[in-house]
């Protein structure tokens, strides 16, 4: 574990680069360690100046005391590598880089940028950047930065971390968190990453018990093992991690590899993982401030439906069909709910979910008390959504005081969140501020505060339990494994394989067909041969000995016309299976990201629509029974309109087995049974090929 | 065309139910018209007063004079037929209900509604309601309703119609415009339109100068053809329909079934219509209130790609994400204007779009002018969006002037969006005025921002033109024509059918089949045979005449075991086609809202992910393919992955074709051609089966 104390709670400060010129980086650095009161030592760095605003400054690095603790580099890029040296002699914890220009700025750069890291390992230093915005520990106080900022102390708000590669997305995020009345621990940039990454600074702020949730914005993971790591112990102890990561589309993994100079990855493994882990992956930096400060203000959100009390008939109808498109439940209220609703209601409101109230709070400002009661004590409502029309002072001043005091006087133990209908309603402060103030999360956008919900909803759900079978270690090959070897090694798993064998001589061909039956198809074996059926060496159909041996003959030839240096092992004799349902499985091992399980439909259509799941390897049985049935044609494998229900059950076991593997056998770097065949229920599966890929 | 303007610019107003007693409805209806200073006659009616603040009461509807304009009616629901009676006869122009109870309420109320209807119609009176909140004329000052409603003149601010179904979301929309700054010329709640709807304000507004835009909130359109008129007339006067309609989950239609008393009906068909009538179908009051603001305050968008001028590289990725998820067009700058805009730049900031500045232009305000300007003399760019970090007033201060005076000095002809980055920052209102003076629409949101205007980007891609062949009158009987007949009807408009015949006797039946050439299938033809497949009367493959005889035999035996009171036509005789990929095309004339023909691939997969499009009947040729491919597999039609490219131009032929008989016959109810098999490009298609259902 990196030691950042000395980078985010240092005891002194040196700001090299420092200047009397307002709005230069080195100015501001001061303006705002000044502004905060920071109560450490400031050195300042100038050689062409003995003080700046009534502090001394020292002439260069070198003059430094032994062992300050963070040092702010307000200078160009070229001057930054002797400076970092000079630091490492003083003996300096901590540097801060804010110049661009290195890793992503060509091949100087980048070995400008390894130097700095070879110098901060070989000294123990702490390198924030280069090519980032610097950090601010609001909890103490101190920013060490160059953008204005606020003085914040925590003062009891519900706080968050914020850890952002991007400077100028740390800073949008802290502007939107601040607006919502959250507190914020410490807010970094890591810009480059030379030496210290967002892995380093989360691992930081899970052990800081006034962080109980981080939001990052990344574009790329550096050590994604140590990240899944890490928000695999933040699930355990309880914090959230609220994630936006850039990279859906191609064109946005391209404009990050040139601004961040890290390749991006494969978004979607990126995505399986990371849920995996328990972390909470957003698409915007509007759903990045509403989920974090749901997870901190409010309640947390168990699995269950969600209840809505609103006051229109046709909102009520438009949160039918939002909770339609993103999958949320809003169950009817069962009789027990149902019957105190009716007693709380005037005879012309029916009971129903969402609740239409009418204008009638208007008249009866109790009735928001006795709606919310019944809501509130029934478990299979996991969450409360408050759709008001909010409209003008006037209104506000007749609907929020009896919400206000109806929450304080029901102590929800779930969710209550407040979504105002008329964005831009002109509510005083003081409504929201005390509906935050108890534990109400107040969204100026229903269908946001329905979205944050969902999100929340979904983690809830989340299977985060793993199969307790054991990891199965295979014992492999370098390179390419041929397929009769690979369903040898395969099959004691439990992948259902055709019924067959390997055959060397067309004699123990036609003892292999015979035990078999016929027909049979033959498949050319060998290493070096991954594309069989584009050398002619896969033969279908074959009805009796005679036209085995004419294929046996016929498959040689093809081989060796494909390909004379391909010497075959021989040839696999597999009986030919009754047709079925064909599914595409395959794992690979990411070096980055570790093994992932990769399902889907076959053919064209499939292909066209996306339609695969990525897998983790030890999901449980009913786990993955729930990932087969979320593929878009995932319906089909119960049944779909005449069509019969397959045997989702043995898809799910084969998916298994695969995955017992891939824990067990770090070696695998991809296999491939394509395609799987799936039967009606009951009636299993079959692999028709299998082809590993070992290192 | 209902005459409304007794209504919605009355010179007297009589306040049925009028009262001292503040809250009440009456007595808020009054204090309403004295905030606006309402210049005209307010005759007050209440029986138990002598006077209400110093107006003088009449005891009764009776004694008011002669031809007052317009009554409101708050009292309650027993109260209104008595009252709306007594008005009638004395010749009150115009009648806002408040009260509910009415067709939404049972059988009573129903007949209730009704009456008032049927009242209205005899003597030439408007109803607006029941079961609304009434209306405010805010341009003339004229306030209707009891809900509490501030003073707006419209003082040269871009102004909007509203026109809803619910007067809560009225409400709701007024109070968000107003937040935007907008002004509203007349906002009207018709409620269960009893005897005036929306379509009537919505043609009252389309002849109102001041109201170049009408946002609508609609649960179920009463008179969809003359809202489609009115809607294709808008068009062409240049006026834009913002419409949020729910109704997209079944739930959100029986929720509105309940509450308006009216069946909801296709929401799919509603789409497909007013959409092509050039309506902007927003899915949220948000996205309603963000289109519709686009709309009157920036210049019109036309069709072409989008630039983007931010602040942030990760914010550039996420940009291009979203841009993917919504189909924004973010178009590479061309080779003249990427010129322009590197001298525009700093060498280190390379040319993009989204074009990131950095924090550049906190250093160098001129920036914004400098890289504005190449990109808004470039016509590939129909609309220019601002991505900026708001941070805090003194960063805004640093970097709204610049752009104001940027915006103010260039003069865009195409919109110029500002999109704060950072949610909630503390920006002051005179910066957000002075940019929406100038024609810039501000943004809180930059995903709200993209998303708003790619709905009128999508606007101005859309294809209006009519076909230019002429509509065909087929002369049918009633009720539903065989296939054979049905087949013969069709053929002439240029859709392909198997080579065949109709044979009455075994003998016709040989000489068809000869001419066509073995094998041959053979289908029982009645009209009252309408599934002849379950009656066992589709017998395919004939190889020979031996067979061809046999299986007429047998067909005529499975029809009578199948209901022995039909009586067979004879048999169509058709030659056995070659395999292809099947599509569905059906066509109805639905009763409400017109013909329609809808196309999608064929099987349980497309039907499970519901690809199917609904198409107007009059597209070109061309709009008729980019239908086609924007399926969601549309892309096996011009061959993906192996599978050769489709005859897509013989399926859009066919389709018109079927679009010529739907608009020519107005009595064809529905037209089924199940399957139509398409061939590789060149080879045609032909349509299996044809049914038609005829009135």
């Amino acid at each position: 574990m990196l030691n950042l104390s000395r980078l985010l709670s240092p005891k002194s400060v040196a700001i090299v680069g420092a200047s009397p010129t307002p709005g230069a980086l080195g100015n501001s650095v001061l303006q705002n360690l000044e502004r905060h009161g920071y109560s450490g030592a400031i050195h300042l760095i100038n050689p062409k100046r003995d003080e700046i605003g009534g502090r001394p400054c020292l002439k260069s690095i070198d003059e430094l005391p032994e062992g300050v603790d963070a040092a702010v580099l307000a200078i160009p890029g070229p001057a930054v590598l002797p400076a970092v040296q000079a630091l490492a002699r003083r003996g300096v914890g901590a540097a801060i880089i804010f110049s661009a220009g290195f890793a992503e700025g060509g091949a100087e750069g980048l070995a400008a940028q390894a130097e700095v890291a070879r110098i901060a390992a070989e000294h123990g230093m702490v390198i924030e950047g280069p090519n980032c915005l610097g950090m601010v520990n609001y909890a103490a106080g101190i920013p060490l930065t160059f953008v204005e900022t606020p003085v914040l102390p925590l003062e009891g708000k519900p706080a968050v971390g914020i850890v952002s590669q991007s400077g100028a997305m740390a800073v949008v995020l802290g502007t939107t968190l601040m607006a919502k009345g959250l507190g914020i621990t410490v807010s970094v940039s890591t810009g480059n990453e030379a030496a210290s990454g967002v892995e380093d600074y989360v691992e930081h702020l899970l052990n800081d018990p006034a962080t109980p949730a981080i939001a990052m914005i990344v574009e790329q993971f550096r050590k994604p093992a140590r990240f899944l790591a890490l928000a695999e112990q933040a699930r355990q102890a309880g914090k959230t991690i609220v994630l936006l990561h850039p990279g859906t589309s191609s064109a946005a993994r391209e404009s990050a590899a040139t601004h961040t100079g890290a390749m991006a990855g494969d978004w979607q493994l990126m995505k399986a993982k990371v849920e995996r882990a328990g972390v909470v992956l957003v698409d915007s930096l509007e759903a990045l401030g509403d989920v974090t400060e749901l997870v901190v203000r409010s309640k947390p959100v168990r699995r269950g439906g969600t209840a809505v009390l609103t006051e229109s008939g046709a909102f009520k109808a438009l949160t039918l069909d939002l909770a339609e498109r993103i999958g949320l439940d809003l169950p009817e209220m069962d009789g027990a709910t149902a019957a105190r609703m009716r007693e709380a209601i005037p005879d012309f409101i029916p009971v129903s979910n969402p609740m239409d109230l009418t204008a009638q709070a208007l008249v009866d400002p109790d009735l928001y008390r006795r709606t919310m009661e019944p809501l509130l004590v029934d478990d299979n409502f996991a969450a409360l959504v408050f759709g008001i029309i909010q409209t003008d002072e006037a209104t506000s001043a007749r609907k929020f005081p009896p919400i206000i005091d109806a929450v304080k006087a029901l102590k929800p133990e779930k969710p209550v969140i407040f979504a105002g209908l008329d964005d831009g309603a002109p509510v005083p402060a003081a409504y929201i501020d005390a509906l935050r103030e108890i534990g109400v999360t107040y969204f100026s956008s229903p269908d946001r505060a329905f979205r944050a919900l969902r999100h929340l909803n979904r983690l809830a759900e989340r299977d985060f339990a793993s199969a307790d079978s054991a990891p199965v270690t295979l014992d492999l090959p370098h390179g390419v494994v041929p397929e009769y070897r690979a369903k040898a090694l395969l099959a004691p798993l439990g992948i259902p394989f055709p019924q067959g064998g390997f055959a060397a001589t067309i004699d123990e061909a036609r003892a292999v067909a015979a035990t078999v039956g016929y027909p049979v198809a033959i498949k050319a074996q060998a290493a070096a041969l991954s594309h069989k059926s584009d050398a002619g060496g896969v033969i279908l159909n074959l009805a009796d000995e005679a036209a085995l041996e004419t294929a046996w003959d016929r498959l040689y030839g093809n081989v060796a016309a494909y390909d004379a240096d391909i010497a075959l092992d021989g040839a696999l004799i597999e009986g030919m299976g009754a047709r079925g349902t064909e599914l595409i499985v395959g794992a690979r091992n990411d070096p980055d990201w570790g093994p992932v399980i990769l399902v889907g439909f076959g053919g064209v259509t499939a292909e066209l629509l996306h339609d695969v799941r990525l897998l983790p390897v030890d999901l449980t049985h009913d786990a993955i029974l729930a990932e087969l049935r979320s593929l878009k044609q995932g319906a089909l494998l119960d049944g779909y309109r005449g069509s019969g229900a397959l045997d989702i059950d043995a898809v799910a076991t084969l998916i298994a087995a695969l995955g017992r593997a891939l824990q067990g056998t770090p070696a695998i770097r991809e296999i491939d049974l394509n395609p799987v065949v799936v039967y009606p229920r009951g009636k299993g599966v079959v692999a028709l090929d299998a082809l590993i890929l070992a290192e």
